[in-house]
């Protein structure tokens, strides 16, 4: 221990998060949600716990609130499902596991966990996914509890739009709804470093599609040589850009800083290809980089010695 | 047209391919069907036909066959199910196309292909994968054209080897039939590349697992910046590695020759994860490298004005 570097961030999805549209009240929410979030997976690797841990456990939180896409907040799918990805990643030994296409899982981000430590394989999806959960006393969720009355408004609204301009919506809307996904990196003092992401997919969402976030090197990826990210956006570019991996693979080999290699991958190689969105990461030296081409992410971190920074809008 | 360069390669898995446990008849028939996947690729690029094409078509050749695993060859999961992934990556636009745990589709690299042209996601996946090869009419097949003793045989083999060993079988094998995959990869007269994948899963594999097959960067990547990349192996490492995306960042930002990019990607730094496997890339200069760290790789490739290569064994 000691004067070891250490740290977490966050985020709880990136999209069009605009200051005119948001209460103070519903800020104020999301604010101290986002912090305690941070305060959890900080507790951990302030003494002395490892860095998935505390990814995982800031992950959770998040996922126990209504206020994010992922968990119970979760968006529906056009036929009135939430299907959940998640991913977690640990830099020590490159192991990760992840789960696509959940539908009754309580916390995405635990059954992700148990695939990483109790399976030989990184990917599970949907039923398969579910069994495994189940074999393992996972905990499971009715859908009743990720009915949320404001998600089901969403879908109806989506489904409504599409009727009219007969056009498919889960491709035209690039709200914050769609975009939401949460996220967490961390730094133990240990010198480990590990990433965790979650999200609730898509509103209106067909045909099973699956995003970047089950998808290590995409939408999470964590690699103690060099950095871990998690990312949100418009899952589809973030797995062409392949996001994640790629900020690690401009810093090992075109030597880049963290927050050289972030921005340039959000706003240069993301933007180039008109993909949207933004990531956290943080290197084995406690940087920390939180670039985002969108109107606003919600955003953390919380380092030794530092007040927490949340942010929401562009500053 | 005129004096550009062009040319496809082509892999039909890599695994403990021993010259020993193959009779020349086998043998034949291999290097028969490699060799007409070749061609039927080679044919369009060289009358100036698109590479994403030429790709495409060979891989459909070998998904007609039953000597590989991928389409009618495809193995059997532990509920005696196949379960099919593919992906397909054009270098000029980067779009792609990808489908995962397909069970009724007769070439699932077509079905790869709708999903880059006609739908906005990459990546769809089990059921609702189905439900867009249904709005499209794209041909399926029942459960008795993927039949093939051969595989069933291999099933049975592992559910015996399971139950005497007490150990999940489809982790512990590591002969061919796990790693069986195809795929091809194309350098067009327009300087256009291109890659496909498609692969039969692991024989008695659980829980909807997901290889890397299907997954832009990990089992197949294409970039008319660098190269175009389709991997053979055991997936999990193709993830951990992110291995074709690997190959293309090596050569983008470390400035290394195709070779050099594809032998670290394969010999270091998969090997040093202890993950085994091969690649096949092409680069935009019509350079070529087929790497692979097993016993044999089922492999080939035709350029201009050169006898077709067709390869099984390590030479």
């Amino acid at each position: 221990m000691g004067d070891k570097k250490f740290g977490i961030v966050i985020h709880g999805g990136a999209g069009t998060i605009l200051k005119s549209k948001m209460t103070p009240e519903k800020e104020a929410e999301y604010r101290q949600k986002l912090g305690e979030s941070l305060q959890v997976g900080y507790d951990i690797v302030e003494k002395g716990g490892a860095a998935i841990d505390a990814t995982q456990a800031a992950v959770k939180v998040m996922e126990d609130s209504p206020l994010f896409n992922a968990g119970k907040g979760a968006v529906f799918t056009h036929e009135g499902l939430n299907e959940q990805d998640a991913c977690i990643m640990d830099g020590k030994t490159l192991n990760s596991g992840a789960v696509a296409g959940v539908r009754r899982i309580k916390n995405p981000i635990e059954l992700a966990r148990l695939v990483m430590d109790k399976s030989e394989h990184i990917l599970l999806s949907g039923e398969g996914a579910e069994a495994f959960a189940q074999m393992h006393g996972i905990e499971f969720a009715e859908a009743e509890y990720f009915y949320t009355e404001h998600r089901w408004k969403q879908l109806r609204a989506a489904k409504y739009q599409e009727k009219v301009t007969k056009a498919d919506y889960s491709q035209l809307d690039h709200s914050d709804d769609k975009h939401g996904t949460v996220g967490a990196v961390a730094l133990d003092r240990q010198g480990n470093l590990a990433a965790a992401t979650s999200s609730g997919g898509m509103t209106n969402k067909k045909f099973g599609r699956l995003g970047d976030s089950p998808i290590v090197g995409a939408g999470n990826y964590a690699n103690n040589r060099t950095c871990a990210v998690s990312g949100t956006g418009h899952g589809e570019y973030f797995i062409t850009a392949v996001v994640s991996y790629d900020v690690s693979a401009l810093m090992e080999y075109k030597g880049l800083s963290l927050q050289q290699a972030a921005n340039m991958v959000i706003y240069e190689k993301l933007a180039g290809l008109g993909g949207t969105g933004g990531l956290i990461a943080i290197d084995r030296d406690g940087n920390v980089a939180m670039p985002f081409n969108t109107e606003g992410m919600y955003r953390g971190n919380l380092l030794p010695g530092q007040k927490p920074v949340i942010e929401i809008f562009k500053e």
